[in-house]
């Protein structure tokens, strides 16, 4: 049986720009997620038309050399790998603030009966040696969060023949990106889940509802724009493209899908989500990310004194999260969502790709009043 | 000469509900704005097939019967007149208050030669007799902010044959709107310029951006929804009704226009702002509202135990306000805007309206990949 959208899948998009940049289909990238992708992920989204993204921030070199030959085994698509820039790699504790922390988090282990409080551990890069391992395995696309990567970076991932994306939050961010010699910007609106982007201003600065973000980063800069951020069904498409972005990205959509490594309960309250109930807190990792409310960014804001910088927060609370994942509570699990999350349904990410290219087509023939 | 726009001007939208309630040709609404917008602003848009509206609830009552009388000797086409929800007018202060903000502003009015400081003097309702005023006058259009009009008022609105609408920020204010019986939702995204209407939880976790708050509010309600926020052009109007509003209402794409009546510094201020130059504010009124960062933000927040309870507090910075439109500096003026300002541009209402039209048209052929 011919399928009426797919026939019709590649003038359907108005703009070419970011489609022939990628290499893909349809102009649906499924956001990386550090610690919650898989390879099995990644590759369905690429091999339904899509690009598939893998966030390798926390991944240690030899393991995402691995990983990388994992995707290749599902895949033979384009493929993504985001890292974190290399300026959030300076992080420093001490015997004491590790000390303060711990006695913070003692009650919580007791209580949730999760042993000892871990010691900080850096779960973040290298970057030198994460960019040397993707370089070496020639992936074709890359994307960076926290600013952009050295210019010295960007010319050894162009000399191999690569795409490199960056995400801004602002128009001047935009602007530095595209100067740097970034290919696509993703600009991260407001209402995205996960870690604000921010890198030029104080994050509260840079918290731009996506109507208003991206007709304005698309005015401003020649190369395309992608738009992230509250995104989840064919409607957020269609807004997305009018506005001037030649593509989307998407996180929470894909969170729910059954590829996906996270915790039972993250995946039910992200599922039960209400608009209200998401938060930026930069209590879980030491920088500003929007999460699902839950008890840890309560009681912990009273200990806001005690918090380590990132990424050694996060590590800390290692324990609090294995124990929270094993006896299905979620009231210590890091529950990154967007504004939308509750949108998600639960699908295979292959089905969810094919399901927004209909929703798009639909929506945006229904635009000029179609019957 | 035909104009190929106006002749499809009706089936081009994708949805006739909001234009039927409202008796209008196109879904675009010039957001109500006290003290700066005028009758001849709203007429303007009126006349152009939009839906003009007063924002009233800073004007007495005999001056708004002179004021609804002129705008109908200027249009005969529907309008609409805004008032604040009775419950803001729970205002106090003291002689103590008083003289401590006071004490505040003296220096200011020192350096900028405004005269002595004003005493504070309540700007908004009494809301019982304007809206006798506005029952009397048998105006066709309410819309109320900061949360729903008593229900005996809706009674009264709607026994005259008037529909009723009123703003939300959340999915939850949208239903408690919705069950009050008020006949469409004006849906506020964390984008919007000016006064956050949120009345059924703290401001800050009714920040949701248009791009996930509007679909969110559609799925939840059967009336017609309005987005509002970060909407400036044909761009901003094909994402809105993608994303499932039937209308969309904008403030700051209006404020420039030269039927408004806003000082000069604050013209100039709004088609130069960047994105990231906005903030929600308490300082300037008592009650949070976006507005351009400037001088009197960054140092009233050192003084920020001297804030008087809304309305009080901008009755005082009348002398200021002053001041600065005549010496034409903007650093004491609260300049309203939203995040995308800076897309303004200074023409007529009437044409603004439509090239907005003839814009949506272009944009929304285009998303189909149309060449």
């Amino acid at each position: 049986m011919p399928d009426p959208w797919q026939r019709e899948s590649t003038p359907m998009w108005p703009r070419r720009d970011l489609l022939d940049l990628l290499g893909i289909e349809h102009p649906i990238i499924q956001a990386p997620m550090a610690n919650a992708c898989t390879p099995e992920l990644v590759a369905a989204v690429s091999n339904a038309g899509g690009l598939g993204s893998y966030g390798a921030a926390a991944t240690p070199p030899a393991k995402l050399r691995e990983t990388v030959r994992r995707i290749r085994e599902l895949t033979d698509r384009p493929f993504l790998v985001n890292l974190f820039a290399p300026a959030v790699e300076r992080h420093q504790s001490s015997p004491g603030r590790t000390a303060a922390l711990a006695q913070v988090l003692a009650p919580w282990h007791a209580e949730l009966d999760a042993g000892p409080v871990p010691e900080p551990v850096v779960t973040v890069g290298p970057f030198a040696e994460q960019l040397a391992v993707l370089l070496e395995e020639r992936i074709p696309l890359f994307s960076f969060h926290f600013g952009p990567p050295p210019t010295e970076a960007i010319e050894r991932m162009h000399a191999i023949g690569a795409r490199v994306l960056a995400s801004a939050t602002t128009v001047r961010e935009a602007q530095i990106l595209a100067e740097a010699g970034v290919d696509a910007i993703i600009a991260q609106g407001a209402e995205a889940g996960g870690h604000r982007a921010t890198f030029a201003l104080p994050w509260q600065h840079g918290m731009i509802g996506n109507l208003a973000l991206i007709p304005q980063i698309a005015d401003a800069v020649t190369v395309p724009v992608i738009a992230a951020g509250g995104i989840m069904d064919g409607r957020g498409i269609a807004a997305a493209l009018a506005l001037g972005a030649s593509g989307v990205q998407l996180g929470s959509a894909f969170l729910a899908c059954p590829e996906n490594n996270i915790p039972t309960p993250y995946r039910q309250a992200l599922l039960a989500a209400r608009d209200e109930q998401t938060l930026v807190t930069d209590l879980y990792s030491g920088r500003p990310a929007r999460a699902i409310r839950n008890r840890y960014i309560e009681e912990m804001e009273q200990h806001r004194d005690a918090l380590l910088p990132f990424p050694l927060q996060a590590s800390m609370l290692r324990g609090l999260r294995a124990a929270c994942a094993r006896s299905g509570r979620d009231d210590f699990i890091s529950m990154w969502a967007g504004q939308a999350a509750g949108l998600a349904r639960a699908r295979p990410a292959g089905e969810l790709v094919a399901q927004l290219v209909r929703d798009y087509a639909a929506v945006t023939a229904a635009l000029r009043g179609a019957p």
